[in-house]
């Protein structure tokens, strides 16, 4: 089945804004084995979204059309699409009802501009927009059918997710449910990933399981998409590809479908009734950024400290400054977390050091990090060397901190080769380097 | 003049990448008076490319394509182009020299498939590429002058902005130059400016300035686009535009042109050999986030602390805990900034309080800004409440933040309404509100 997107609105076409809502749809389609064949983006203008429907229309089995749906003058998609369709646009009683039952439930008066909403090619179909006044619909344009759908970002995702790819399911003969199971992970780049999971896929010999990724640095998404008669297929034709993905990604899974790893260390936080302190240098208070906002950050989050030269960060945690004479070493950031810990009297502390390269930013510009996680009787600590640029760089240190803090609450080894950092020299593990 | 933009490649067609190369594209002709009109996006695909090169071939004057041009054999783009031109790939001697030369200078050899790379359809004019091994071209197909580019962001960028942009004015008829003068500020929205600088343009007689903005939430950018004869021109049309529009939006000014915020900040401090300390709590450590990696922050930015509760943030600065009883107020931000600096030794030292309102995220979730900015003599605070759900609070707060201390050190007013905050009651000034 061949399938079109097309974009509408000013604000997308003259790049004010980001055409998000686009890469949206052709993820979610391809999580469902669906593919977008050809995007197009006009204006507001009558003659580009006619001609813009009509060649899709020639083209396409099925076209998602975003935005114009609003109450305004330049919203034109049901205008445009009733004259594509040859039909003309008629009021849905429908729809007008619904827009005053949700101006009534918010004590308002529907605007009469908003009438224009309820107004659809007479033959389209109406999809329903639980959360919004802009009115989904279907119809039938030269051999393709027609979704329309709201600009508005959470419109737009309910009523794809609920309404039209199961449309879209049904039409491409694919009368089969469809589920997406998916893996983070941290420190294994996706051609590495791809060639430790291969072969996974043939442990469902009947092609229902299907492989991809998506890299977005520091992270790694691994998905699995499956398809089956019904859910309990599903799960069984999962149970054991998901758990050889498990077995070979071993400890550099991070979190699993819509958990992160940020979450995934306060929760072990939380359980365990434990509190933590945080130093940081060069990642600049965005460790703790990613932690604090977090509902229930209040009472695990002690404190976050910020100092950008070591002996800054020596008098923030009260350690002499003899203590910074040795530079940036394991055995420092060690030091580092031991006393914020004590200082605050936090059960657990992360310390995030970083020694820069000199000069300025450049594609090889690196850093060492030294990392360390104190508790009251223990101490573990990270060396790693990290090149790339000074962002990323500082990306790369922001997901160690916390994926080492994940390990060690995790019981895992806190040291672990990645694919992100350059070789360390054997004698480092001796402290020869210092 | 008719522009339309085609982008390429499976990447940015199946969603794994926001087009953002396209949206840049499209606000940088807008910057010159250049408007897109259509913009198609096609995977790696010789059907679809030549469809699409046809397409906008007939209906365009000028099509800029992104994309397709590097050495590997999903990279069609100047394949496609030749057949859709009506001629055959030739190889460019002179391309094939820069890229051996761009090689020898990082001491590698030139792989065998990057000779793909100098293959162009035989009626190209070439683009330079000063920064990379894609090579620009441009040809025609169809009635419009097509002007191929690389997918690397950055040679993208370049090669638009010193190459394409020229030909596609000389081609327009605007033979005149172009200036682009950008403020941002924060505080005012998108209508309020518009309101602000109605008739601004009017001061140049012959519609040669025009004004735009860009929202981007908690900044404006507030745009004039100044056509002249030639820089000159250019310079005594803008100059009385620009010295009304600074008039008008006033404080509210932060930075101009590349200038940004945190950036102005630190210049400010740095210039006046000072350090500074910061206290954040919702914020969560995004404020020190802004300023700490920038280049020089080192010398300047003393300390950051992060706590999410009050008692916390007095413990961490060494207050006494009787100093939280009064809660989240002006005096109480006064206090910890006092405290902060002094135990810091820092010139400055700002602290940004927020109490927050009770229950889950929603679009009326808000809270109450507090933040002082203290120097050894003097302390200077506001108290603000902005609603709009958690992460509109923090951006918000962050930017408030950073914006006060930016008056502070311009001998601005620190407090001066916005149009994102609840209008405070006028006991508040009175401190009754505690």
């Amino acid at each position: 089945m061949r399938i079109e997107v097309i974009c509408t609105g000013d604000e997308v076409l003259t790049g004010k804004i980001v055409n998000t809502n686009f890469s949206y749809i052709s993820q979610k389609l391809e999580d469902f084995g669906l593919s977008v064949r050809w995007e197009t983006t006009v204006g507001d203008d009558r003659e580009s979204l006619l001609l813009a429907f009509q060649l899709a229309g020639q083209r396409a089995d099925a076209v998602v059309v975003n935005g114009g749906l609003g109450p305004t003058v330049d919203d034109l998609s049901q205008e445009v699409a009733a004259r594509a369709a040859g039909v003309e646009l008629a009021l849905s009683d429908e729809w007008l009802s619904r827009m005053e039952e949700y101006f009534r439930r918010r004590s308002r008066v529907m605007p009469p501009n908003n009438r224009k909403q309820a107004m659809l090619p007479a033959t389209a179909e109406v999809i329903d927009n639980p959360i919004g006044t802009a009115c989904g619909f279907a119809v039938d344009i030269g051999k393709a059918r027609f979704f329309f759908t709201p600009g508005v970002p959470r419109e737009l995702r309910r009523m794809l997710e609920e309404q039209i790819i199961p449309r879209l399911l049904a039409r491409s003969g694919m009368q089969t449910a469809i589920h997406l199971k998916r893996f983070h992970s941290y420190g294994i780049g996706e051609s590495h990933a791809d060639t430790l999971l291969s072969g996974v896929e043939d442990l469902v010999p009947d092609g229902s399981v299907k492989l991809g990724f998506r890299a977005h640095y520091p992270q790694l998404e691994t998905k699995l998409t499956v398809r089956g008669k019904d859910m309990d297929d599903i799960r069984s034709k999962l149970a054991p590809v998901e758990q050889e993905v498990r077995r070979r990604l071993g400890n550099f899974i991070l979190a699993e479908d819509d958990q992160t790893l940020e979450r995934v260390v306060l929760a072990e936080l939380a359980r365990r009734q434990a509190s933590l302190s945080l130093v940081e240098t060069f990642t600049s208070g965005q460790i703790a950024a990613r932690l604090a906002p977090l509902p229930g950050a209040e009472t695990v989050i002690r404190r976050g400290i910020v100092a950008l030269e070591l002996a800054g960060v020596c008098d923030a945690v009260g350690l002499d400054s003899t203590s910074a004479t040795g530079g940036i070493t394991r055995e420092a950031a060690e030091a580092v977390a031991r006393a914020v810990r004590q200082q605050t009297g936090s059960t657990h502390a992360l310390a995030v050091l970083i020694d820069l390269d000199e000069g300025p930013d450049r594609i090889d510009f690196g850093g060492t990090v030294c990392l360390a996680i104190a508790t009251e009787h223990d101490v573990a600590s990270r060396r790693s060397r990290i090149v790339g640029g000074r962002e990323w760089l500082r990306l790369g240190a922001v997901e160690m901190g916390l994926d080492c803090l994940r390990r060690y609450l995790q019981g895992l080894p806190v040291r672990e080769r990645i694919d992100f950092e350059k070789v360390e020299p054997p004698v480092e593990e001796a402290g020869a380097k210092r």
